[in-house]
């Protein structure tokens, strides 16, 4: 079974105050590029794995989504999604996204943010929901960038010229991560790149887009402190699809 | 028109001696990787963009390819393949992949080894080699990684606790970056993951796969400096078709 770090009082209580939660897809910044990724909803039926406090279940039943089930592992973050939802289309579950079984081809769009760097093995999850997609479904995910995620101990160091740089290393040494993030010891799963498109390649998809979320002018101008973001990637964002 | 270092003599002399070029293919540690992805060559019309000494031309006629047209900038590098090469169905041409035209749909593979990132404009040339390929054709190339090629200064350095590490800044800034490589001031393109993989998807292929050279176990047992090339992607290779 997963870590279920989002269920440890501590991290959940640093967790619930980050502005994508408190503010919901507005407060997360990448939203802007993932928006544009979107498929159109309009009458589909959609899974989010990883659903947290269910912010993008309810906009996509704003965008017309005929129903969305949402997915986590967390108790409290669907207890919260619950709360904050009055919507018969939108169904909430507990489930592990590590041993997880969807029906086959019930779903036009597999929706993920920020959920599959906690996921041991990558492989069965996407073959999973490449057969529970019909024929013609999308599949839009985010991750926190291979890059990112990559280093022994990933944090903003000086260069010998005092020059900002994000260290890496062990990039090629897939496999467990821990960081001290809300809470120590936080486990994560690092997939090179090449593995996660190969991975979603196999399972039958086609890759349509990658993209690495970089601030806009705009973003920075509201918000000075992404400006580091452009220094390194952050997320990697896919969409593919069947 | 791009810059062409390789007609520099210092950087000539230096680079001639790499061992890629001295023992060929086989010199190219990704080249275990490469040669996986490579179509089936039997009775193809192959271009090779950037084609050196035609070490690659060579291989893929005996593999079986009707025809190998091979493209350089540098006169040095054609010469030098010239008189490597005593086989009628290989031709080298010099031209500028910043500037190239290639007829329609008369070649079957595009192939182009650590090219690329001297390119200005990539998406133009993805637009030639895509309209040069005929259906079905495949296109299989290798860069410089952009986490490679991305930081002002790109060298190991050391992490406040001794570690080996690659510092990565500005990611997200796309466009020149100069570096001392045999000579001084050889100009690159820096591009992200993200802009190289959608440049050939808009180009109307499909990503087939990408790989990120890694050394294995028994190259590093033979070539212990390999090693370090776990710690971070040197090279970025990408398979697609139309």
């Amino acid at each position: 079974m997963a870590q279920n770090i989002y269920d440890n009082p501590e991290f959940f209580a640093g967790y619930s105050q980050l502005p994508r939660q408190v503010r919901g897809l507005g407060g997360a910044p990448e939203w802007a590029i993932v928006r544009t990724m979107m498929p159109d909803l309009g009458g589909k039926r959609v899974v989010d794995l990883g659903c947290g406090f269910g912010w993008a279940a309810r906009w996509m039943r704003e965008q017309g989504a005929a129903s969305v089930l949402g997915i986590d592992l967390s108790q409290n973050m669907i207890e919260r999604a619950n709360a904050l939802t009055m919507d018969a289309g939108i169904e909430y579950r507990i489930d592990d996204l590590d041993t997880l079984n969807l029906p086959d081809a019930t779903f036009d769009v597999a929706y993920s943010a920020l959920a599959f760097h906690y996921v041991r093995d990558f492989g069965r999850l996407v073959g999973v929901v490449s057969k529970a997609l019909a024929p013609g479904g999308h599949f839009l995910f985010t991750i926190e960038h291979p890059i990112f995620m990559a280093a022994t101990h990933p944090h903003w160091i000086s260069d010998e010229e005092g020059r900002k740089v994000w260290p890496v290393n062990g990039y090629s040494i897939e496999g467990e991560r821990r960081t001290d993030w809300f809470a120590k010891g936080v486990l994560k799963f690092h997939r090179t790149l090449g593995t996660t498109i190969n991975t979603v390649t196999a399972a039958g998809f086609q890759v349509r887009r990658v993209e690495e979320f970089a601030p806009t002018a705009e973003q920075i101008r509201q918000m000075p402190e992404l400006a580091e973001e452009l220094e390194r990637p952050l997320f990697l964002i896919v969409s593919a699809s069947r």
